[in-house]
């Protein structure tokens, strides 16, 4: 990879917030440095301007690459060997799934925006646990405010996976965050924080230990560029990345419409295993877990043990960690355009433009802008002369 | 009803112990005085023989009602209009559901002989409150060894429900049992102790202040005559009795293989809902209530509140607390001669005796066995001359 390619991922991630459907779209078609130029130009198409025009004259990647250096972070992107494209996969197809039932009319929680994959990542630590993530990875997640009992539980529950090999994802809050983390360091086992600012600011800074040790032995992860600061928002979209990163997702404690059932809610879009941890029916810090397991809707399940998670765990090689979604398929990421162009193909023989343009009934500019995207999707092939199906 | 009769009841409410399907049929088929008489001469068919030789001499009905007018304890039979119809009915659909899976090789866990319908019921206190029984009315049990949380829990729930107007049963033992019970007086309501000694012998004898309260303001209720002493297989005959009084069951704490986890499993064998309240992971108490939430086939439903209890009883008159098997009919209770002898019968004409024996394929003999049971279930009708469909 080249420097302008980095330069390109940096400037997205500055500037791509909220995280959008059809941002990520138009990088898929246009390419990381393609689209960093159009958008910096205000050449982008207007559902991308729209979610860059706040920052694209003022984002500066030079510098913002510049503090990673200084800090020990690195840029990741989806061209980098360590991309944790299983953790990322399920995000594509919620994505798109979501989009197109909320476009049916279907309503989604005003709190909870679709599951757009992110553009880059920007790591500290140890980068050889990003591809492993989705795979034996549990995200344990659950209230700031915990009390003695949720916060042993979180920590056994971190101490015992990590200590099966099992790499324990959390954000880094107070509460059952924290002692997630601390179990997990405790066995020694490999552990990924996930925050919602940037990776040069622990947020809480009472934290600031806890994150330190993170990046010492495992892995601090963010999708906001150095210098962030952490809001509202970035906390929102932040967990739609554990859901992900997390084979399955462990809530511990959650009173009444915590911020940990957001996390949840994204497990859910994901289609991953949402384990739900019970507690005393008299503690509030459990209504929100108890209200999870009650669903009537594709409840939760109960875990009261380490070894209850592990079979949830164990199962990541089978069909119960796949996105629920089986259908799903790269042909089901592609907008009406590319699936015109691509039905014209023929299966086993090349055809020319001319009688491309004639089966898809779409004009040569179409077919020009949209042959790339299926090429980089490995469903469409052109050596030149001929187009082709692979 | 004559005194002959209630002599009959008593008497075989002695003698039938352990409870047996065999022995409930030929009751029904035989009236209860026909059978206690063959009983006594040692004239019962060989399974019933088998179920009732060991008492069938020694047996003295005349001092059981002497001893139960003392005590201020009346004898309640299927005849009696404060019979628990509701509460029974699914007994008896279940006992015989079970014995054909029985013969067809399913397994029972050993300790919980079938749900056999009881043939009498002594009581103490307010009769009145048996008709509702199944209907209004929630089961509240758990473990004797319960913890200050389980106890407060099942406290609450009997205080809440009873203040709701639901009727709450349970069997009179120290921990979660108890608790439900004081709860419930507390709240002025209606309280049902079912115990597993007879009706004169509080078990245990320090709640015999307890049950004394229960029956100035509430129901005790024993399937045993006077005098009888607790033991175990009494013990596990009893829970099936209080699965079917409660409209639904509610396990508050239980540990693993706990005695508690029988009465939920008559539940689940009655097609009542099963409810469950969590509590601590770290706590042994609730482990086998968390296992009743996990399992695979037919979990138990999580509740966290009095409410959460409320929405299954308001089902009440819903299919909700039906019996799951809506097949069941008074047909699906009859062995093969009456199901044959029925058969014969003509829809919208009435039969002679000679016709019937050639439509059945039944000698007479088999059709004037038969006849009076089909009478008694209403499925079939005689004026004398001839036999018909009611």
């Amino acid at each position: 990879m080249t420097d302008e390619v980095h330069l390109a991922a940096a400037y997205l991630s500055r500037v791509a917030e909220p995280a959008s459907l059809a941002l990520w779209r138009f990088v898929r078609h246009e390419g990381y440095e393609g689209a960093a130029a159009a958008i910096r130009r205000g050449a982008a198409p207007p559902g991308v301007r729209k979610a860059t025009d706040a920052r694209r004259t003022s984002a500066d990647p030079e510098a913002d690459l510049d503090a990673a250096l200084h800090n020990g972070i690195r840029l990741v992107m989806p061209e980098d060997s360590h991309w944790p494209h299983v953790a990322v996969a399920p995000l594509e197809h919620a994505a798109v799934r979501l989009a197109g039932e909320r476009d049916r009319g279907k309503s989604r929680p005003r709190f909870r925006p679709d599951p757009v994959p992110p553009l880059a990542l920007w790591v500290r630590g140890d980068a050889e646990l990003l591809p492993g993530l989705g795979l034996r990875s549990v995200a344990v997640v659950g209230s700031r405010a915990a009390t003695s009992y949720g916060e042993h539980v979180a920590s056994e529950f971190g101490f015992g996976l990590a200590a099966r090999g099992v790499c324990v994802v959390s954000g880094g809050a107070f509460g059952i965050d924290a002692a997630a983390h601390r179990g997990a360091l405790g066995a020694g086992g490999e552990v990924v924080l996930v925050s919602a600012a940037g990776p040069d600011r622990p947020y809480p800074a009472k934290n600031e230990p806890l994150f330190d040790e993170v990046v010492k032995k495992g892995l601090l992860v963010s999708e906001r560029p150095p210098g962030s600061a952490p809001h509202k928002q970035r906390f929102l979209a932040r967990n739609r990345l554990i859901a992900a990163f997390g084979g399955a997702t462990v809530l511990v404690e959650a009173a009444h419409r915590s911020g940990a059932l957001n996390t949840a809610g994204y497990c859910r879009d994901l289609g991953r295993p949402l384990l739900v941890v019970p507690g005393p029916v008299t503690s509030a810090m459990s209504v929100g877990c108890h209200q999870e397991l009650q669903r009537d809707e594709d409840p939760a399940r109960l875990v009261a043990s380490v070894q209850d998670v592990m079979t949830w765990v164990d199962g990541s090689s089978s069909d119960e960690l796949e996105p629920v979604d089986q259908t799903a398929s790269p042909r089901d990421l592609l907008d009406e355009d590319e699936r015109r162009v691509l039905d014209g193909l023929q299966v086993g023989q090349g055809i020319t433009r001319d009688v491309l343009m004639r089966l898809s009934g779409q004009p040569s500019e179409v077919v020009d802008r949209v042959f790339p995207t299926l090429q980089r999707l490995g469903l469409a092939d052109c050596d030149g002369q001929l187009f082709r199906l692979p």
